[in-house]
C-alpha cells in the first residue's frame, strides 16, 4: 500500500460553500487513518484510544490539542477516566473535508509515535 | 446563607455498598455548588463552561484534571472547542455520593480563583 501523505499536508481554511465529502469520498481515505470509524451517515469520523489512567490520558489530550491548534481544526474530545474519544467533523460544511483527514493521520503519527 | 465547607473536605474512597444520594439528599448540597444543574433522575450533576478558546479550555481541563486526581475521583469531560461540560456521577454506587459535590465545590472554587 503506498503510503500516506496526508500528514505532509496542512489543514487549509474552510469557511463552507463547498461539498462535504460523499461516502464513496471518504472510502478510499479512511484506508489511510486506521483506527478511525466512519460514521453511517458518513458527516464524521471517530476514534476512542485507551491510555494507562487519567493523567495519561490528559496528556494525550493535551498533544492532540497541540496538533489541533497548529492545523486550526479542532476535534470534539470525550474523556471517560483513562479512555478517549476524538471525533472529527468540518462544521463549516456539516460534513467531512480532507481536513478531518489530515488531522487524523497526525494523530495516528502521535499515538505511533508513543509507542516506539 | 452559611459559607459552605464542601471545599474543605476530601473526596472519600468509595467501593460502593452505600446507598446513592436521594434527590432530596442531593437538593440542599445543589446550593453549594451553584451552576451545576442535577440530572432529573437525580444520579449525576453536570456543568458546562465557557472558555476564551479551545487553548484555555484545555487550560481548564488540566487544571480540573489535577484537582480530579488529587481526590481520586473524575468528572466525564466533554471538550467542544471552548465549551467543556463537566459531569460527575460515583460510578460505584450508580449515583451521587458527597464525593461528586466535594468535587464540583473544587471545581467551583477553581472558577472563582480565575475571575479574581
Amino acid at each position: 500500500m503506498e503510503k500516506t501523505t496526508l500528514t505532509s499536508e496542512k489543514c487549509l481554511p474552510c469557511e463552507g460553500g463547498v461539498s462535504p465529502l460523499t461516502r464513496e469520498d471518504a472510502r478510499p481515505l479512511m484506508n489511510d487513518v486506521l483506527g478511525w470509524d466512519l460514521r453511517d451517515d458518513a458527516k464524521e469520523i471517530s476514534r476512542t484510544v485507551k491510555r494507562k489512567d487519567f493523567v495519561d490520558a490528559l496528556a494525550f489530550v493535551s498533544a492532540v490539542g497541540a496538533i489541533a491548534e497548529e492545523e486550526g481544526h479542532h476535534p470534539d474530545i470525550d474523556i471517560r477516566y483513562s479512555r478517549v474519544t476524538l471525533r472529527l467533523s468540518t462544521h463549516a460544511i456539516k460534513g467531512l473535508s480532507r481536513n478531518d483527514f489530515i488531522l487524523a493521520a497526525k494523530i495516528n503519527a502521535l499515538l505511533d509515535s508513543d509507542k516506539n
